[in-house]
């Protein structure tokens, strides 16, 4: 057990040590240094994360909710920082899922064997 | 990028030669290599992963359907092959959620700054 945890340490070191951690912190850092900016991207987050849950929990997505995620949404692709930020997290969730993909491999072939 | 994927697969290397992995593995071949345990096993599998479907999409789930499930975990958890590899099973799930939680902490503090 204490290998399998040791390796993983390993591999959160080398994520905080990498290029796309840093560009991500960076980005994330440029969005929050600016009050306006971190404020419109608060607020898109949070809407985001109202809409899913009630997406999750099937309640009604009113046509008001759906036209403020809208003007929210053109707002935010419309703010270079925000912007650039969303880009930063898109590349690290691909790595991440390539990170998930790599370390289930041994189970999934142990099941489609 | 390149070093983050190879940290990945040392830990999945890690997983491979791993007591756990192992000890899955040999529940696993234990199940299989009996024809009428492997087939309780299988209808086990089917019958969860159908009613998972079904709750996901909000379908009934019939009273028929609950006792056939009932009585499918209760020959499951007499059954001593089959016991031990649900055990080995949760286990490496055990693992797995560790190793979760150990990569996504740089993110997770990342976002709770």
């Amino acid at each position: 057990m204490a290998t399998i945890l040791d390796s993983a340490k390993a591999l959160e070191q080398t994520i905080r040590e990498s290029a796309e951690f840093a560009h991500l912190k960076q980005q994330y850092d440029n969005v929050y240094a600016d009050e306006a900016t971190k404020k419109l991207f608060d607020d898109f987050r949070n809407l985001q994360f109202t809409l899913q849950t009630k997406q999750m929990q099937r309640e009604e997505i009113t046509q008001e909710e759906i036209i403020q995620a809208q003007e929210h949404v053109v707002a935010v692709q419309q703010n270079e920082k925000i912007s650039a930020l969303l880009e930063a997290e898109q590349q690290m969730s691909n790595v991440i899922q390539q990170i998930n993909q790599i370390v289930m491999k041994p189970l999934e072939e142990l099941y489609n064997d």
